[in-house]
Order: C-alpha cells, then structure tokens, then sequence
C-alpha cells in the first residue's frame, strides 16, 4: 500500500479495490459488507433490504442534465436497484461550505426533491454540518437509502452465467464526459449531457417477469463500464466478450473523447445498467428496457463465456480481439 | 433568511432550525422527515424501522476519548437509540483529501471496527470519495444507520408528559470542552476526556421494562442540553423546569468553562441522553441507569410542568429563575 491517499483511490478502480480490502474489510469483516456488491443485502424480520451508502463531491455542482442534487438521489436510487430491490428511503447528509449562497443550496434541495419524487422515494432524515469558508469545497452530499428486495429476486455481481448476454440501456460515457469538459470549459459543437438518472422503474420493469432470467445488475459508474465488467468477471469467475461495433457512445461523446484521449469505456456513467441476462429472457428484456423512458438505445453489447475467467475481452472492430483491464489510476477526479 | 449559508446553520440552534423548516422541509416534504426527531420511523414489511444520518467534521479528528470514527459511529447509533430502537447496521462513507496518510486512515477505520462492535452493529456498507489536496480537511464521515423498534415503545420529542421526571446519565459538556481545548491547545491541570460512547444497551436496558413509562429519549449534542429541552419542551407543549444545582458538571469541565466563557448547557455531549420518565418509573428508571456502564453518574435533573408551554427554566442555585433559550449562533464550529 502507498503511504498517503491519492486521487486514484477514489476513482472506483484498481487503487480502491485495494484500499477496500487491505483497509476496510480487514477492519470492518462482516459477511455483509464483504460481498461488496452495490448495496448490502440483510435482513429485517424476515424481509430482505438491501442498504447503501454513496458520497457526492462533484465538481461542478451544477451540469447539464442535473447537479449535485439530483445525482445524490439518482446514484443511490441506482445503487438500490442494482441489487433488484425497490428504493424506498434516503437519508441526506449535506456538509456546506460557510458563505455557500441561501439560493444555491435551496435550487440543490428542490433538485433532490424533485429527483426523489421521479424515483418513488422519501427523503427521512437529514443532517447539516458547515465547515469554515476555505476548509472545503462548497457542498458534499451523502445519501444513504433502503429498499425491499421480494423474494426470487438474486441478482449480484458474482453471479454471472456462461451463456448470459450483456444489454446495457443506452450510451455510454455522458456523464463523466459531460462534467470533465464542464470542468475545463471546453465547448464542442454538440451539447454533452449527463445521463444521470433513475434506474429503479426499469429495473423494476425487467424484474416483474423476469427475475430467473436476471443474473447481474452493475451500474457502470467510476471506472466505466470496463471496470464494471471486470469486477463481475472477477467475481463470477467467468470471461465477458465484448463487442466494440456494438458499443453505443454517441457521437458528442466519441467527439470529446477523442479530443480529450479517454475511452468511454472507462467514463463514469450515471443512468446506465449493465444487465446479465440468460439467453431465452434476452429478446423479452431487451424490448422491456426499449419501452422504458431510460433504456430507449438499449442493446446487447458482449456475452459470458467459459473462456478467459476473471477477463473482460474486447473484439475490436478491425477484428482482433485485446484484453480491457480495469481502471487502473484516475481518470477523471470528483465525476460524482 | 441570510443570503448566505453560516457557521450558525450547523450549530444544531436556531438557524439551523430556521434552515430545516425554509429549506429542508418546503422541498422534501413527508411525514417522516416532518417529525424531526433523532431518526425517522418508517415501516418496512411491518416491522418499524428506525432511519438516520449524520456527518462528521470534527477538528481535530484524534481528541482525548476518541476520534472521528468513534465519533461516527458513536453518534448514529445514539441517534437510532434515542427512537428507542435497536440499532443493527450502519453505512459509512468516507470523503479523503488526497495526501491523508494511509496510517491514520487505518487507525480510524480500526476505531470504526472497534466501536461497531462495542454496540453490537454491522457496518454493511461504504463509500470513499477522495478530493485534491487542499480542497477539503483530511477526512470527513458520514455514518447512515438503521434499527428495529419493537411494539409498545414510543418516544419522540413531541411525547412529554407534565409530571416527567427529566433524567440524564451522567456528567455534561465534556465533548465539546475537550473538543475546543485540544483546539485551542489549551492545557488543564485535570485531564478532559469526550465522553463520546454508545448508548443503546443502557437504553435497550430502561426499555426492556419500562417501555410505557418512557416517553422522551434525546442526546443533547450540538446545542447542548438547553437545546434539546427547548426543542422538546416546544414540540410537546409543555415547560420544563431544570434545577442548576442537580446537573452533573465535572470539576475539569466547570473549570474550563469557566476560563472559556461557555456554559456547558450549550456544549455537545456524544455520550449522554435525556430521559423523560413518569414518575411512578423514576426510581426504577434511575437505578437501572446506574447499574450500566455509561449510566453510574445518572441523575434527576428537572421535571416537566404545564407552566411555560414550550419553555424551559432554569432554577438557579442562589433561587432565582430564568429562561433557558436555545443555543442561537454558533458557540463551537465542528465539534462534531
């Protein structure tokens, strides 16, 4: 381990994944916390809950498509139903910046407000702590939520299937591409917007007739949709192809990648779900998430295979084929 | 309101009061959050459910007592207890500034680990964010909390009774004197220590047969002990009468607080609760407070009355009697 904590331990890939287990689960063992999917899954007489926690440090606080806010709401939401339960309660815990502007902070609230009610969900406990002017950056937000998980609904990181296709509910890499060029005040021909949304109603949607069918639920966020599928062929034990002609980026995004040298693939995401489905649900699926206000680009991108345990492939449009590792460093600080 | 956000409005006093009705409750309004109580109550498949958060700032984070991750824990599990909940498990989410040494995060986690076991909680879920140097104060922390609430017990803030007896376990002020001591690098010839400690067995311990006869339970932390009899002298419609000559202060504490110009009414305790008991349960009540380890300096400090509705009075020493207001401005940023 290093000495010091650096930008790349809170990046989501290879730098946090040793932080978690050489510091956290050492620490705080519990079968609970150590099955490190979105959300813990535990029990409440009888009743399966799935629990989770995300911090919000975004930088910018306002962005196209949302602002700190509402990306409080949508990121545990999201974090809920990845674990196939149906959110339910927030808790919001706001640390502010003294000298942080009354209106800044109440066009906050009303976003959290109004992404809560799209979700279903109520916010029930709240905290404000105020930090001196200069000892922090304008306002961080915790939110911490519940939800029930019914009975028949298994989905998890690890349990990926040989066979199971991977559908994910549309473009990827417009939320970290939209606030890194915010961030530097670049401007490109098409507006970039972030995708950050609320994935629980069409979660919910696929769950209702196909919860056999379900595997794996990921929301691709820090590290992108490579880290995302590493750490699920990882856990699973499985490979994952993945189809590069088949990866939805839109043409802003690929736009602004190329300009910026990133690679969608390992760009946070903030409305996406990466969803391992067993063959015959595929086609039942993949027309539910169609229907659905968010999975409207919806596709099959890549496949589970016995080959390659614990690695993510990537068949190249040329045709070859070359290993996606995990994020590895950080890409882009404070995406969320 | 201000136009801007103050140190006031994370004193736990009147401005945040002020912001927690004109921002907080006009934007994410629901009968959970409009209780405002410790924690939420909601219903989960039947079974009540205790929901709470707080985050943490303190500086420094290392104090005589404790650090900031007892602290984290120590609090959100208080915050369960005072629903008369049993708490179980807890989320905790860490914001680091990047170049934090990777020693003093393991020793906090470690006193994370040590104090979830202590009061018999689970962490089950996390979150690291890490911000560039400079940007924020070595490491802030949220804890996010739930427990079950058992039929038959009823507290809250609104459910004082004329009669009550007002109880407390012990010594009060001494977080927050330790706190701003270490900050001021003041030195006493008698050693301060927080009194930052779980609560729950001592509580589950009245509860376990005096459930009917409890109707108030409140740590009185940010804004100290005058703050939380104001508030539930005001959300029960009832006076409070507190005797100066009963509240246990502790010689360093008095001593202190005396050097300082503070009174320790208004100083946060991390380890203390209020007890509003009837008074054929005082006795009982009392003794079983003393027979726990954080309850051997319990007492009876004042009573509920149907006088002054909604306002506490202090009988002084010399026989006099004023009103105790609530804390207004902010007498100790980031104690907790």
């Amino acid at each position: 381990m290093p000495k010091e904590i650096s930008l790349d331990h809170g990046s989501g890939g290879e730098a946090s994944q040793e932080l978690i287990g050489e510091i956290f689960l050492k620490r705080l063992n519990n079968r609970y916390l150590n099955r490190l999917d979105d959300s813990a899954l535990v029990d409440i007489s009888g009743q399966g809950v799935a629990m989770t926690t995300d911090s919000y440090v975004v930088d910018p606080i306002f962005f196209p498509g949302g602002d700190i806010g509402s990306l409080a709401i949508h990121g545990t939401v999201n974090d809920l139903a990845m674990q196939g339960a149906k959110p339910l309660y927030l808790t919001l815990g706001l640390i502010l910046e003294e000298g942080l502007s009354m209106e800044t902070l109440e066009t906050i609230v009303a976003s959290v407000g109004q992404a809560a009610r799209e979700a279903g969900v109520k916010v029930v406990a709240g905290d404000t702590k105020v930090v001196e002017k200069g000892h922090m950056d304008k306002i961080f937000i915790n939110t911490a939520g519940i939800g029930t998980v019914e009975p028949g609904v298994e989905v998890g990181v690890g349990n990926a299937q040989v066979g199971d296709q991977v559908l994910i509910n549309g473009h990827i890499g417009d939320h970290g591409i939209t606030i890194l060029t915010q961030r530097e005040g670049l401007q490109f021909k098409s507006p970039l917007i972030s995708d950050s949304a609320p994935l629980n109603w069409l979660v919910s949607a696929m769950l209702a007739d196909h919860a056999q069918g379900i595997h794996v639920l990921r929301d691709p966020t820090r590290g992108g949709v490579a880290t995302a599928l590493n750490e699920t062929a990882g856990r699973s034990g499985v490979g994952i192809t993945l189809f590069e002609d088949r990866l939805p980026v839109s043409k802003p995004v690929r736009a602004a990648s190329e300009v910026l040298g990133l690679d969608p693939l390992y760009v946070a995401n903030e409305g996406k779900c990466l969803v391992f489905v067993r063959p015959e649900d595929t086609d039942a699926v993949l027309n539910i998430m169609k229907g659905e206000k968010y999975g409207t680009n919806a596709c099959i991108i890549g496949e589970v295979t016995a080959e390659n345990p614990g690695k993510v492939l990537l068949k190249t449009r040329v045709g070859g084929t070359r290993i996606l590792s995990m994020l590895s460093g950080e890409q882009l600080p404070r995406i969320c």
